[in-house]
Formats: structure tokens, C-alpha cells, sequence
């Protein structure tokens, strides 16, 4: 049996109450696919596939026993970014050699993981990810870099690299992910996925995580569908007591938003930013994507506002990220008893963490609130009676292995390559906005390039409703990367 | 016409649309009382009678004009604190002798300020506050103290001390207010008022406020009655496009929950801290209250939890204050052109500015995730069973005027024994909860002493429930401060 690798989470979910496949069979083969794939791709760094088969052995008996979970994804396989998150007895490596070596691992379930195992879903392994999660591309030195599906010579994008490659070329069907600056719809975009970015405080960073990057991480999964995506945050949103943010439960599921009618939506579309040069196929991508949205009766005209455009942000997003890459070494440091240093990770990390030493408290506060400000302005423009920004996900196409990986001596310069690159996912982040990349266009070399839709605070009702109207008129499901199980 | 002094603002709003009193009469007589008791209270230092005055004719006018507010409190005086929002061209000193000097005016309304305008209330002053908010007392050097009217030798408490002298004297119905240590529940509870610190998120702090304190600054009013609390906040709550927090609105308006059945709640009592020595006095007040709602049913038992009596918090409130002190200094030392230092500002307000030397970016942060990593394990407690925690508001009665005052050579010796007095309000600022205090009990000496209720993130209704309850139980309407209006 190995038809399920292309079947998306909800239709394998199916086959197991259906009776037509135990969670035993869907685990073996997304085992199996892992096998076949992983030499190539190097998506999963720590198989997990005794304690998949034990998870999966008692998903089987469910219903029997009150202590296996009986969840709307029963038995479904998954795998785990190893970052944005830990769980329990697994290893714990953030990208970090000095973690690989120190073997560090997991105490507890983080509150999503709990969800998730709840929902019925079992973890068959943990992915790459670059150092901390810091880089659009998943080439940690410490685990070798991640390789498209599409196209093994170029990268799936980062942070969340390794589950992208794991889903895309049909190993499982749904990959954990966070994404504090486009790493959720960066390597959705790369690999053509559909890729999600919850409304801060939709799902909770707890027990162990408060609010990591200054409330500009948020997570939750890539997937090949839009009604997975839709389906597995109904079962991972909601606040834990405690959490900084608190998003609303929407007042009904958002798989129930897949296939109904948005209506007719204003959409801005923008396809430049101050941040980078934008490659012209990533431009068309967008373009054919709001012609697409015309052509279903949408309204779509140029976006106009002077926040989206204002490059001051990159500048306090430095801030931010540079303090938090030393106050998570630092708290890493206390937990495997070692002061880290610069000279203990990447150039890049070093430079974030020798960074932070030029901003006092009152600096960080000041730098918070000029963002929130810039936020305020931002919302402005949907607030103003816009439904949608329509933009390139990414600013260029997938570059090959190696390319967004500084010189030694230069780490700026990654620094600067890299936020070009990510010019229109970081500024949501920020807002802490909801959005989605679709997998809508393919380069001329077939790289995939996808289009990204943002939407006002709260509203990922309204993005699964658009998605999936989008997904029906123009669907992805049946392109295959070269590199694929059973290919 | 004097009547109206006791009044609350839903019965002075009740006069003004049956036509039994217009604005002009309401904003007149509250003018006049301002004028009779401020010599010897000092609550408004800003009198706005002028801009009162024409605003009150507008108010007749509502109906026939668009642009005249007509809601739910047409036509009803308030005061305005000076601090915790700006207001259009009226002064700016947030008990700062230096913006006293250079004359500080407020560019635009608060969106707060905003509201209640909407809602039709007429800003007839704006009262006195310690510098920058940061005490529990009134008694700026540069407008002197505001004193209480229960016995003028006293404190009415603070930072919102002025409006609660006005609020308790008769002058105006409602004053507003924000706490980010305690800054409504502790002037209420020194003035025998009812003070309902909301919801972090409830109502908005912008446009030119982020985020004030991380999230510690709650803002609302001080009222007679319960019913005020409920219908102000209805007027206020919700969010605006950008603000850091949202906190959802609730399923019917407050108001509706006054006089509605609350249940047999399961309240937890507790009257120790680890930060003070409670006085007898005010350990006998929250046990007093803790009788009452066992006389209506409830069920009341020790509260016991390791997170709510752990000391640890107060020094991550000292890293957050000192660094926001130093930010706030920074960013109206760039509006006047001025760089701020400790020299320009009263001792204490000098010392969390030199303070927010010692800490780094980095180290703000670690502080703040220690701070909701906390806030976590304190909600879990409400998360385990209970409705309601019950503790007196403050560990002493209102202190005199002067006491709580450091040594000019020992600031820091203010700072310890105002963190004593306010050792059951600040916990609650960090966690975000919405926490009232309750004019329920008074000293020997005959000065207010309040008790606390305290409930789960988002639950200002059950907060109205049971304080209407324990209003009509033990009714404190028609108890008057020696220093009142007609007196």
C-alpha cells in the first residue's frame, strides 16, 4: 500500500474510520516514504518511527482505551519542526551543533503538540530547521542543508524547510511550522504549498514559550490542502489560561469556510516593496493571481498606503530579533549549564547575539512601540475598506543550496540578502495579521512561486474561504515534484 | 439646583433625556462644586469649565445637530486624569513640574477620550496624579496633594487620586482613570468608591499609546455605583485596528449583568502577602466581605497557591517600570526638545530612570517572559476550580499625606513600602486579569477600606455579577465623606 502519499490528511483521517486503513498501515507508509525520500531531501533529522508505530499500535485500539486519543485525525501521520516547540523525550537541537552534541531533549509536550496529539495525529519524526529558525533557507551546518523536492539544487525555503520538503514530496501529510517572519509561507511558497499564518494569540507558545519574538511568532502547519489547513487549526486554536494574547474562537469551525461563498472582495494588490527588488516572475505570480481573483468577480486595483511601504520596519524587527537570539542563548545556556557565546553558533546567530549588546531595556521599549505604532498605521489601510493585500510571497524565486548563506567574514550581508528576500512576509508578523501563501504559479525552470493574501486581524475565516475558492478554480493538488514517493 | 451631586451618571443621564435638567444645569452644578471643594481637596488641577460650558449648550442641541454626541450619558459631567491619555489642546504634565513649565498640550484626543465623548460625557477638569503614575498616593511637588475626603489629613490614594477625591467628594459622577500597579483599585478603595480594573485589551490605549508598561496599564473609570462601572465600560470596550491586545466583547453589554444571578460561586480568600505585613484592619475588611458572600450562598475557603504568593514577581515589575520610566522620559524629551535626566524629575521617578541603566534588551526580556511564565502558573489556580479570589484591596488603610513620601537621599525606601501597600493590586496588572475593589468595609477611624475580587482573564461580567450582589446586600450609596457637596 502506498496510494495514501498524496492523500491529504483529511482523506486519510477518512480511511481510518472508514475502516479501509488502521493507523498502523498509514504510519508504516509514511515511515516508508521517509525511507525512500530522506537520503535525497534531508527533511527529517531525528526519525521518531518506534514511537510512531507504538502511537499508532494504540490509535488502533482507540475507543477501547481512554487514555488514546480519539481525535478527528486519528492516526494520521506528522512530523515536527525541531523548533517552535518541544516534546517530550525527543531531541531538542534548534539547528544548534552545540545542542546536537549536548544531546539535549524535550521535557514536556508544548500546548500545541498536546493538540495536536489530541487531534489524533502521530509524529514520525522531527525536521531541519536553520539556527534558531533565523534564516529563509534550512542549511544548518550542524544538519546539512534541506534540498527542494522541486529541485534538489535549491532550497524549500526556511525556517520551516524540513517540514515543507517532508510534505511536499508526499511523506506526510501535514508539517508543523512557526513562523516569526514568513517561515511558515516561505517554504510554502518554495515548495507549493499551502501555507497559513494564523492571527497572533491564535494558538498558544505555551507552557514553556510566553511570547517568543515579541508576540511576532506564531504557529501552526503546511499542508497540501486548504481545507488540512483549515481542519487542524480548528483543532489547535484557542488560548491556553495564561497566554499573552487571546484571540476569539471564530463562531464557527474554519473548515466549514472551505467552498463558501466569500462574495465580492476589494483586494489591494502590491508588488514592490522598499525592501528589495522584486523578481519579475514573483511579480506575474502575484499579477495572475489578481487576475484569477477578477475573473471569480473580485475587485482588485493597486495597493496604496505609505505604512506598507515605510522600510523603517526592517530596523526595529533587528532590534527584536537580535535581543531575542541572546535572551534564548542565554536561556538555553542556563538549561545545559554553559554561558553560549557568539563563537558557540553560526556567524549569522553570533552577529544577532553580539548585536543586542547595543540596546538597553528603554532602547527594546522604544523600538516595541515605534512598531506597534507602524502596526496601527498598517491596519489602517484594511480598516479603510479593503478586504485583502494580494503581494509575491517571496521577492525571488527558490536560490539554489548555499546562495543566502553569508561569507564568514560578512554575516550583514546574509542579513540583508535574506530580509530582501523575505520583504513581503516580515511585515505581518509584526502586525501580527493572519496570512496565507498559495501555491497559484511555477517558474519557467517549474519552481513553484506563490502568492501571497493577507487579511485583518482575526480574519482566517476569511482566507480560507478565498484560498479554497482559489484552489478550486486553479488546483494544485495534482502536480508532483520530481522528488516524490512512488516517482 | 444641587441635587444632582450624589447622582449617579446613569441617573444624571436619566434627568437629561426625560428633560427634567439640561447639560448646562448638569455641567453647571458640577462646576460648582468643583469650585467649593477643590480649595480643600486639589483634585482637578486643570479646570476646563470653559470648553465644559460650550460643550453643555452642544449637548441641548443633540438631535438637531450631527455633530453633537447623543449617547448613553448625553450631557454628564467627568474628569479627566492627567495621565493615562492626552486630550485635545488641554494640558499635559503627568505631575511633571518641567511639562508644567513648558506647557504641554494634548494634540489629539485618546481614543479612549473619544468614546466618552461619543457616549456624551462633558470633561469639565483634569485631576491630579504622582509623577508619570508611579505612586499610590497624590502628591506631585508640582501640584501639591490631593487630599481625601474622608479625613482631608489622609491620602485618597493613588495614581488616580485626583479623580477619586472628585468622584467620592460629589463633584462629578465618574472620574477616569488607569492602573498599572493598582492606579484604579487603590484610590477606590481609599475613597470608598468602585473601582473595575478591565481586561488587559478591553479598551484601547491608542492612537499615540502602544502598550504602555508591557501591558500592565488598564484603563477606565472610578464610579459611585456599580451600574456606572458596567455601562461606562460598555461605552469603551473593544479594540481599534493595531492595538497589541484584544480582548473580545462580550456576549451581552455589562450593564446587563447587574442584578443578574450570579450562582453559587466557589471564591477563594486570601490576606497574606509575601511583599507586606497586612493590617488587621484590612485583613478584617476582605474577611467581613468573604462572610457576606457566604451569607448569600457562596462558597468561600483559604486560596492556596504557590504562584500567588511568590515574591520573585516584584522584581520583574522594577525591570519593567525603571525601563519604561527611562522610555517615557526619552520619548517627551524628544517631543519638548529636552533630554530628560533624574535631575528633572521628583527622586523616586529619578531613581527608576537611573535604574534602567543596569538592564539590557536581553534581560528586559528575560524578565518578561518570567513575568507571563508566572502569569500562567497564577491562572492556573482560577483554571483548577474557582470563580473568584477575595483579598483585601490594600495591606493598609489610607496612609496620611506625606508617609508614603521617601527620603530625598533614600528613594528607594518609597518604592518598598508603596510596593507593600499595593502587595494585593500589582500581581494582577501582570497578569492581565480584570480585578474590582469594593467599598465595603471602613476603619474605627472612619476611612474606607476596600476589598478585592479578583477573576479570570475576560470575566468583567461575573466581576458586575456579584459586585451588584454584594451593592444591594450592603448598600454604601448613601455613606458621605465628611468633605462632600452640600455638606
Amino acid at each position: 500500500m502506498d496510494d495514501t502519499a498524496f492523500l491529504d490528511a483529511t482523506a486519510q483521517a477518512e480511511l481510518v474510520r472508514s475502516g479501509d486503513a488502521t493507523p498502523v498501515e498509514l504510519v508504516e507508509a509514511a515511515i516508508a516514504r521517509v525511507e525512500e525520500l530522506n537520503g535525497e531531501l534531508n527533511a527529517v533529522i531525528h526519525p521518531l518511527f518506534d514511537k510512531a508505530l507504538d502511537a499508532a499500535r494504540a490509535a488502533s485500539r482507540a475507543g477501547t482505551q481512554a487514555d488514546v486519543p480519539d481525535g478527528p485525525f486519528r492516526g494520521v501521520p506528522i512530523v515536527l519542526k525541531d523548533h517552535d516547540g518541544e516534546s517530550a523525550g525527543d531531541p531538542v537541537c534548534h539547528g544548534m551543533q552545540l545542542l546536537k552534541d549536548v544531546g539535549l531533549t524535550g521535557e514536556r509536550d508544548s500546548f500545541l503538540f498536546q493538540r495536536l496529539r489530541s487531534a489524533g495525529f502521530i509524529p514520525v519524526g522531527k525536521t531541519n530547521t536553520p539556527e534558531l529558525g533565523l534564516m529563509p533557507t534550512t542549511e544548518p551546518r550542524a544538519f546539512g542543508p534541506t534540498r527542494n523536492p522541486w529541485n534538489t539544487g535549491h532550497t524549500p525555503g526556511g525556517s520551516s524547510g524540513g517540514s515543507a520538503a517532508a510534505v511536499a514530496s508526499g511523506m506526510v501529510p501535514v508539517g508543523h511550522a512557526g513562523d516569526g517572519g514568513g517561515s511558515i509561507r516561505i517554504p510554502s511558497s518554495a515548495c507549493g504549498l499551502f501555507g497559513l499564518k494564523p492571527t497572533r494569540g491564535r494558538t498558544s507558545m505555551g507552557p514553556d514559550e510566553q511570547n517568543p519574538w515579541q508576540g511576532l511568532v506564531v504557529r501552526h502547519v503546511l499542508t497540501r490542502t486548504v481545507r488540512d489547513s483549515a481542519a487542524v487549526l480548528d483543532t489547535i486554536a484557542g488560548s491556553e489560561p495564561g497566554d499573552p494574547y487571546r484571540e476569539p474562537l471564530p463562531e464557527r469551525p474554519f473548515v466549514d469556510e472551505v467552498g463558501a461563498d466569500p462574495g465580492t472582495l476589494r483586494v489591494g494588490l502590491l508588488t514592490t516593496s522598499p525592501l528589495s527588488e522584486t523578481d519579475p516572475e514573483c511579480v506575474a505570480a502575484a499579477e495572475e493571481t489578481g487576475a484569477l481573483l477578477e475573473s471569480l468577480g473580485h475587485h482588485v486595483e493597486p495597493a496604496v498606503s505609505d505604512a506598507l511601504t515605510d522600510a523603517s520596519v526592517l530596523e526595529h524587527f533587528v532590534v527584536i530579533i537580535s535581543s531575542w537570539v541572546r535572551a534564548d542563548l542565554d536561556a538555553l545556556g542556563e538549561r545545559i549549564g554553559y554561558a553560549i557565546t557568539a563563537d558557540d553558533v553560526e556567524p549569522m546567530t553570533g552577529f544577532y547575539a553580539d548585536n543586542a549588546a547595543n540596546y538597553s531595556a528603554a532602547q527594546y521599549i522604544t523600538g516595541i512601540e515605534a512598531l506597534h505604532e507602524w502596526s496601527r498605521r498598517v491596519l489602517a489601510w484594511w480598516a479603510s475598506g479593503f478586504d485583502l493585500l494580494l503581494t509575491p510571497t517571496l521577492a525571488i524565486p527558490p536560490p539554489k543550496i548555499g546562495e543566502l548563506i553569508p561569507p564568514e567574514d560578512n554575516p550583514l550581508d546574509g542579513l540583508v540578502r535574506q530580509s530582501a528576500m523575505a520583504a513581503y512576509t516580515g511585515p505581518f508578523n509584526m502586525t501580527g495579521q493572519p496570512a496565507a501563501s498559495l501555491p497559484l504559479s511555477w517558474t519557467d525552470d517549474g519552481l513553484p512561486v506563490g502568492s501571497q493574501l493577507v487579511a485583518a486581524t482575526g480574519r482566517e475565516d476569511l482566507l480560507v474561504r478565498v484560498s479554497s475558492q482559489l484552489e478550486e478554480a486553479r488546483p494544485w493538488a495534482d502536480l508532483r515534484p520530481p522528488v516524490a514517493a512512488g516517482s
